[in-house]
């Protein structure tokens, strides 16, 4: 089993490759093999049983993939892409990196010929629905995205739709969740405020919260965002169809109820940490986003999202603090 | 006004600028010329009170479109395709011409820069939809093609709704209906029946219907198709929105209806002329098509269907016959 992991250096990326060298096997295969491609240097590789090469590689350049599909990887893991943020600033850079990107690898594959045909997820986004929204998003609902990334990811799930249903690849595309609570430092994202008002207050920093705190939208905790990678590669396609895009699982929660959750775990102190200066920019950009989905088919499939928001905290308070805060927690 | 036509040598291409040479203007603008390209010999152009121009040219080639756009045309028709078939049977040209192509036309209108926003009307396609479908099909349903060619549609339409955001067009997608009764020969497309049994039978010949006579499918005549289209141009797109495709109202009705509605309009000895040799290839093909759609969007923004098949066979009898059949018709 051979696994190759594009876009190996960002959180999930890493996150992943942890948790694949841990288990040591995928599709009920031993792993021998993983390969991290990124644009950037990835960070040292964990400890693993088995080999993990590294490449540093610009994927919207031709020629790129011939040289990491060589040995025809089982599994490919797709998740490189330039930011929602990023790729609205700079048009061409976006469709470059999150189109083009996606389509030179599927065009790799299905030039290698001969039956090849690897198992493919690729990390599509709720951006590719576009406001107004109904209460709840159901799986039929249609994609009319209100960003340039939202619009790169729609094509790439159809791209993979149509490649898999002509049998050059067995891809599922997932419409993730926000990944809440990102970890590292704040970053200029407009969802940023959806884990700085957690993340630093529990390592008694302050994070301003820049919207009402009655916005709702839908989230995944990094641990769980990993397992549904994990659990689509492990799946048997033939269960899903032709409709190779499902939309995850997640939380559907207000910023109240963020803050209201973060109380429980680390009390009234930690929660005055937040404040409250708005941002009318990023209030607009966030009023276009999904606020709350109805996931059916992902659910049958048996993805599975975080139980509540107090577990999206108390997962991070274990994955990214060693279970410690700066607060007496009830974790 | 000068409007280029896109794919101009096509069945609707030659009766869209056919109709444009008759009225003579668009968006309450008298029309001073219409550039015509196709990748094959256009017939001659009607007559007009204005210039038309004719281009052959293959639009997947880079810097086609550089000289198309050289004198920035107000007004984009782009109808030009390959067919469902053949991008089913050729994989790399179907991408090529239905999706590059487009693709191509966008980025060359965005790199004309300097304010240049021209109103462009993109043929797009119920093949969009992919089985299985609600009893009728809103507009919020979602694209799952189960055709290459339908990938490509709905990739373009998602580039044309970006691009409008973006400011680089002003674009609109028009899924349009089966066109019904097509006219010249009977051909090889899978739909080629719904207008065979009407169209043979009217001049006196046999037609095959290959599938069950309860099969259901959703219309348009070409004068109405047309019709869509110009209205389309006319649009104040400031009422669509950001969700630039629309599916096109038309006439739902069974096999069975329409040769009803031929029994009613030419009597019981034409339609003995229809033969009923099963073909299990097309019938699958079909069994995947859309049966009936709920066009509220393009009902409220003005775009008007055929009245009933009663209307669509009357308008085919007007428009190819010169009014005639061999029959008594009660037209």
């Amino acid at each position: 089993m051979h696994i190759l992991v594009l876009g190996a250096a960002g959180m999930l990326g890493s996150k992943l490759i942890t948790k694949l060298a841990m288990s040591g096997s995928l599709l009920s295969t031993q792993i021998n093999r993983i390969t991290r491609q990124d644009v950037v240097l990835a960070p040292p590789p964990p400890t693993a049983n088995f080999q993990i090469d590294t490449q540093m590689s610009d994927l919207s350049q031709e020629g790129e993939f011939e040289k990491l599909l060589d040995d025809k990887p089982d599994v490919i893991f797709h998740l490189a892409a330039i930011v929602s943020g990023e790729a609205e600033a700079d048009f061409e850079k976006g469709y470059r990196t999150n189109f083009d990107g996606t389509r030179l690898l599927l065009e790799s594959i299905r030039l290698k010929g001969k039956g090849y045909c690897p198992k493919l997820v690729f990390t599509s986004s709720i951006a590719v629905f576009g406001a107004p929204f109904p209460e709840a998003i159901d799986d039929d609902f249609f994609t009319t995205p209100l960003t340039s990334y939202g619009t790169q990811k729609a094509m790439g799930e159809l791209l993979i739709a149509d490649y898999s249903r002509r049998g050059f690849i067995d891809g599922l595309s997932l419409r993730m969740p926000t990944v809440c609570v990102r970890p590292g430092k704040p970053n200029k994202a407009a969802s940023g405020f959806f884990s700085n008002i957690i993340r630093e207050p529990l390592v008694g920093l302050t994070a301003n919260l820049p919207v009402s705190a009655d916005v709702r939208h839908w989230h995944a905790s990094p641990r769980t965002a990993i397992n549904m990678l994990i659990h689509a590669a492990n799946l048997d396609s033939s269960l899903v169809g032709h409709r190779r895009a499902i939309s995850m699982p997640g939380v559907s929660c207000t910023v109240a109820e963020q803050i209201a959750a973060l109380k429980t775990i680390a009390g009234s102190d930690c929660v005055k940490l937040i404040t409250k200066e708005p941002d009318a920019t990023i209030a607009k950009i966030v009023s276009g986003w999904p606020q709350n989905f109805n996931p059916q088919r992902a659910l049958a499939l048996g993805f599975k999202p975080d139980k509540d928001f107090e577990e999206i905290i108390r997962i991070h308070i274990e994955d990214e603090l060693q279970g410690k805060t700066n607060w007496t927690t009830h974790v």
